[in-house]
């Protein structure tokens, strides 16, 4: 059998599943966008790592070399905002081309370390190899306060499902440059901007019950909180915020609109639950301080009720949780 | 210019060069085996991580799936070993081609098990994507009583440097892989043994002054203790401690035996300096309770007096740093 037969999810279970453990104290291990262990004094740790490909997560006639190094660095932030956290440590690991110019390394640092900048996060470690094409594999430290960490799981019944900023716009954006589009609007694609801000708000709030980053597209969001949950969740497509450039790429390029915001993934925006009588205060305050609109996009059900979605014309169908799958990619 | 025409030292000289500190505390970065960083009472957080590319680090047609597994997680825990430590928790990132097998991948994983039981290691954390060969990094955290830590800078000139075990056992395996000989000890190459205990016990004595792993070669080692250290080392090249089958993989392959152990790489040994008067209590203790042979290689020097190595034949000549470095390849 073979692993693109099988896909990424039930590889990442498969591989878990023969993990023994040794008794060492662990809060949240694989399943949730980073590890949460231990730290000192009523604060915890924690860890997230992702691997990026030349050829399957960027593409170097799409991205400049400083826009490669943002963005390897800003879906590990996300991982850690995704907690409520703030990232502290990076390591890089980079397989390089012997055939790589030094002006290429040195672009891709400088835009490692603009956003390192930008979120205050030290690199203080990592390896350099000679690799057949760019990998970067980052591992990125955070930490969080333990009253004020988020997980998958937590989401209650009757709770709203909620989205930071607007979607579609990452999936737009390299639908732009695929189809070579004459379109403005790469740059959400290109460098994402991670929600520590907004997270941090959400987490101290005490009102958040659950949280995700949207890194797979927002329905395969909803599943993994409602999987960590153990609930359902109905969702309203006309209530998706989609980004600026959303339904003029999907007209150009012949898609539907809100596709791209459900399967495209990569916006890094933060979705997350809360008691619906929560969030007009919470909105209040993420514009104020944040300047980030939140938006309700559905309602966390019984699970027996499953995951559905209500589509423009008013017809529910149940939401697959379609999205990036590595080994089994459908984009 | 190419990253090839300056090799991986100077590449990652240029790369930590750039990087600003946001202020956070950091008790070394770049440039020693693992990070070190601020933990709780007393202890301090090591973090190191290592990327294994397919065709570069290991070979599908030398090493077993279960073999490639242990060797990925073994090469970070040499790297805590090398500081004093201990390791805890793993996260590996693993790129994979979508035509792996899920049998290969159960094995892979099985041989990452064994060596994380072996050394009480958790896995809590990781990513699995697909690439065109398979790449595995490895971050890999760890901790340190903070009075036992060791780093590279310390030696002091008159001081002993110290190795474990025995050298050039990798190469020498690797040589016989590769030019398909027909002897054993493959072993050494295919399942490094990192030396946790014994780097445990070295730094718990107070006598270690620094201490390396040696993943590059004792040449290349000898020369990051004193760049770290501010001195120079006389080495004696018979004094070297050769592995079983050193000398007669060197006469097939019509090399020289030494140059296996200096220059051969991936032994996964501790080198260490201390008082010399502390060699024979260490070396008593080290074989009561960890069963490991140290032998003495050279001595630290002043600077002025720069790296060598006196021959077989009593010849007296600078010791070049020659090991491993990725994009100027020599061997």
């Amino acid at each position: 059998m073979l692993i693109k037969d099988i896909g990424e999810f039930d590889l990442i279970k498969r591989m878990s599943a023969g993990l023994a453990s040794t008794g060492r104290p662990i809060i949240a291990g694989i399943g949730d966008d980073s590890a949460v262990l231990p730290a000192s004094e009523g604060r915890l740790q924690l860890v997230t790592t992702d691997m990026l490909v030349e050829n399957v997560h960027f593409r170097l006639d799409f991205a400049k070399p400083s826009q490669i190094g943002w963005r390897s660095l800003a879906v590990n932030i996300s991982d850690i905002a995704a907690m409520g956290g703030e990232p502290t440590y990076a390591f890089m690991s980079i397989g390089l081309p012997g055939k790589t110019t030094v002006e290429f390394v040195d672009e891709l640092y400088s835009g490692i370390q603009r956003i390192a900048t930008n979120y205050s996060v030290d690199i203080v470690g990592g390896d350099t190899v000679s690799a057949p094409q760019i990998v970067i594999n980052v591992a990125l430290l955070g930490e969080v306060e333990a009253e004020n960490l988020l997980l998958r799981a937590g989401a209650k019944i009757g709770d709203a499902l909620v989205v930071t900023g607007d979607l579609g716009g990452s999936e737009a954006g390299l639908t732009i440059l695929k189809d070579d589009l004459r379109l403005e609007g790469t740059k959400k694609h290109l460098m994402p901007v991670p929600r520590v801000q907004e997270g941090r708000l959400l987490a101290k709030s005490g009102y958040v019950t659950s949280m995700i980053d949207i890194s797979d597209g927002l329905a395969s969001e909803v599943h993994h909180i409602c999987e960590a949950s153990g609930t359902g969740a109905k969702l309203r497509m006309n209530s998706i915020p989609l980004s600026d450039n959303v339904r003029q790429v999907a007209e150009c390029a012949g898609r539907e609109p809100y596709d791209l915001a459900l399967y495209g993934g990569e916006d890094y925006e933060l979705l997350f639950t809360c008691h619906p009588d929560k969030v007009s205060s919470l909105t209040e305050n993420m514009l104020k301080i944040c300047g980030t609109p939140l938006t309700t996009v559905g309602q966390i059900v019984e699970k027996s009720r499953s995951i559905t979605i209500k589509d423009i014309s008013g017809n529910i169908t149940p939401l697959k949780p379609h999205g990036y799958n590595h080994f089994a990619p459908r984009r």
